[in-house]
């Protein structure tokens, strides 16, 4: 059977982690798909993936204020710096967490654990529209 | 032809890194595929997968020591405190490492180079069980 | 349909970033396959891949810089010392990337965003070659 893509596209408000679980459980039931594979890659090099805990905000927002310090702006070794004091950060940060993430589907349902969700995080303070291509591999 | 799928329950005794490389070899003999992708996904937030170097074991435990040294526990940036002082370290280096891996198959067998191992990154002190989904595409 | 694969080398003369999205875009053109999904698999564990920025040169040798700095050599707290000063951040640097990384294909082409480019990140000064394995999956 043809995998199945579709383009999703986000719009985040600014910095931080924006879950689209509910976005992604939408788009494996409009592909049919019962057995396979969900496959989310981002067309961006300033944000990036991550599945994390959904159940408490106060993880997120850890997240971010450890990624935050690990990784700050205006730090005197960047030389690349003509696109913002966020714009540098937001490369490193997006290098130290993911470009795609897979999830199996069974039973027409993804597979995450109890407390899995997906996340767009944003490394950017006003980032525009983010693209994401899912791709879904399977049978019916 | 359909995806293999089939779900790995490991029992890590604490931190560190766990191999199942084997496990992993045996259920890419049960589906019977011989060229394809096999792909692991773990259903939790507060451990990680990586493919390391599976011959010395100091290398895992510099990986180890150097995680923690990055990602300690008690520090006062957090605020997600309430499920021990090993959970949010966990979440974040949970992050900063990969919820799922893929490894190519060809002639019925994982295409790992000489010295690579596939490793379960447990990053609590007690942990319960771990609950892994492998997806193998491909054909016979 | 069956997936494709093939084999990769690569020849980095050091340490850093070294695109190769070309050459795998033409693998995608030998595979025929119009819908699908590439997958990018390094057979080794003290080099790893990245997705970034494929526009200004500054943004990879800050890539480089920070994660020097984040993972320096001679840092006291290794122990996996036998194969040289680069050898235990190389493993550092590649579990903290990827070892595997996944671009979808349509219309033939991999869905690359604008500034997109795939890299061999490459951590160690004198690197013998560099093996991948391309597995893409799809239809014609």
């Amino acid at each position: 059977m043809n995998p199945y893509m579709e383009e999703l596209v986000l719009d985040p408000s600014g910095k931080g982690l924006f879950e689209f679980t509910h976005d992604l459980v939408e788009v494996v039931e409009r592909s049919g798909i019962t057995t396979g594979l969900a496959t989310v890659f981002l067309c961006h090099t300033s944000a990036s993936l991550v599945i994390q805990e959904n159940a408490d905000p106060s993880a997120r927002r850890d997240l971010e204020s450890v990624l935050d310090r690990l990784v700050p702006e205006n730090d005197p070794i960047y030389t690349h710096t003509a696109e913002g004091s966020d714009d540098m950060p937001a490369h490193i940060k997006a290098a130290l967490t993911h470009t795609s993430e897979q999830i199996p589907i069974s039973g027409g349902r993804l597979v995450l654990g109890t407390w899995q969700g997906i996340y767009l995080w944003e490394h950017r303070r006003f980032p525009g529209k983010r693209r994401l291509v899912i791709h879904i591999g399977g049978c019916r």
